[in-house]
């Protein structure tokens, strides 16, 4: 294999918007990207990894799907703090043995997320990575524009707040499930890995709770509401109290009862579904609607006095929610 | 080894510079970084990898050395703009047996670029990578401000412009043979492994020329002057002529002729020198001091009609230079 980085920007550049125009007064082909401020707005900005082995599997997620999901996991940040996404830097490391077709289809799938995300590629770096290591990945900054003194932050929550998600909460981890299980090939289940293979941030529903100010506390949910909840709550320095008969748990359809699969356990831990974590005043709780751009809006429960998170289950006991998401650093 | 996400972020946060204030509005521990405009400013951004077995030796690239070159080398993207230095996030994947000393003194390093440079720490991700790759990876993207409308491109050099480089040639690369032939150790060599370990990016140059708009174009020397130069060329549709006498080489010392290193040689093709490359319109050339803030800056050649770089030599003899600097997808 004997592919010149330009070629490989040409390639990129086909099939991932890139053109200049707007904010991006200068995109690929300079030492870097040349942004402009849209007025009073503040910019948010985030990277994030995605890599062979950690974030993905490469002979179980098709190149596609990676590519949409790279990007798809940085976009969420943004949508976290009710941010517009504008523009992304691919740095790419990349075997010579995948710069073929998986390259092919790692792209297409890229710049469907860009062009449903409305992101342009501002520039980046391609690199073959060590020859001791095979592996691929992908670091994804990605940068938004917020209206100035509206963003989302981690920090605002107060006792009293009403606590609410977008959408089902454990659909990605019941993909993963099937995935893990070996059942992700059976073509009844595809829609079930929809949310496993092709999330999406929750970016309206951020930009709405920005510009109406309704929210005093907000975060995506990436790792799991067991471990999001505690570090929101740690942000805003108070407690937490949800209900599990109140959490839009997914549904596990009878035919997989033999994987032992508990909805709660999904939706209490399972990453990577990419909602948000949001809380409320109580008494603009109200204001929240069912539904969102046909996502659905749960109260789940409150902000309480103090620290930690307790679940409250359906006889009304009360227990400490331990965190058992996703870290690094921990789990492997 | 053990370690959780957050007890390395506040390893990290220890050793490198990363409080609010300022243009940094929210810096680590929410989903993403809050980036405030300086009045009458656009932005300069850019990522860059810094990849073991690719851009460093872990075994002869001592830690601090590692956590410096890693900054410095997208700083240095962000003076060939123009830009003042600001923020810069950091995707670090580190397996477990490297988080001990390995990860103090590489934060080291990164701390004392990071204050040199004058950037803060704004974000990023810290991963374990995946267990078949025990390769150590640094993804930074920087970010800097520049005055609107007078950020250095590398596409405005005109027929009859002339060819300035800052920093002698090829220093970098005589570090490198240094370490290649194993002579790195000797003592008496430390001061010539500077270059190489400890790059200075031309922060205040390219400010200064961006300032005085005073350069039709510029870049930062990464790849070696045979691989730069026709990439300026090439962007400003212009080709550029040299001469062999007028290069500011490296002295190599007669101590290290059995290595047979030819001075020439490394400054036409030697990388990671990150001095400046920039053209000046005919006219406005004896305004260009010929140090600058301790830099010399030398007047290399001049900008032509049609296309590609021709090397002049001593006897007058014109002939194409082929780049021979570094490209990942052709060399490796």
């Amino acid at each position: 294999m004997n592919i010149t980085e330009e070629t490989l920007i040409q390639r990129i550049r086909r099939r991932v918007p890139s053109s200049e125009g707007g904010v991006l007064r200068l995109g690929i082909g300079d030492d870097a990207a040349l942004v402009r401020t849209p007025p009073g707005a503040d910019w948010v900005v985030t990277s994030d990894p995605f890599i062979e082995d950690v974030h993905f599997l490469a002979d179980t997620h098709a190149p596609d799907v990676v590519g949409y999901k790279a990007l798809a996991r940085a976009t969420s940040d943004l949508a976290a703090m009710g941010a517009q996404p504008q523009l992304f830097l691919l740095n790419l490391t990349i075997p010579a043995s995948r710069t073929g077709r998986w390259l092919e289809g790692m792209l297409t799938g890229m710049g469907r997320a860009a062009r449903k995300f409305r992101l342009r590629l501002a520039g980046g770096d391609t690199s073959q990575g060590p020859k001791s290591s095979p592996t691929i990945s992908l670091h994804v900054t990605v940068l938004g524009s917020v209206e100035r003194g509206r963003e989302l932050r981690r920090t605002g929550a107060q006792p009293g707040d009403a606590v609410f998600v977008s959408g089902p909460l454990g659909a990605a981890q019941l993909g993963l499930e099937l995935i893990l299980h070996g059942r992700h090939r059976e073509t009844r289940w595809k829609k079930l890995l929809a949310p496993q293979f092709h999330p999406v941030p929750a970016i309206l529903l951020g930009q709405w709770l920005a510009h109406q100010r309704i929210a005093s506390a907000a975060m995506d949910l990436s790792d799991g509401l067991s471990s999001d909840l505690p570090r929101l709550c740690k942000a805003s320095a108070v407690g937490a109290r949800i209900y599990a008969e109140k959490l839009p748990c997914v549904v596990v359809p009878r035919e997989l009862r033999p994987l032992k699969l508990d909805a709660l356990t999904l939706a209490l831990h399972g990453g990577e579904d990419y909602g948000l974590l949001f809380t409320v005043p109580a008494r603009s709780a109200p204001r929240i609607p069912n539904t969102f751009h046909g996502t659905t809006l749960t109260h789940i429960g409150e902000i309480v006095r103090g620290r930690g998170v307790s679940l409250v289950d359906a006889r009304g006991k009360i227990s400490p929610l331990k965190p058992r998401g996703w870290d690094h650093f921990r789990t492997r």
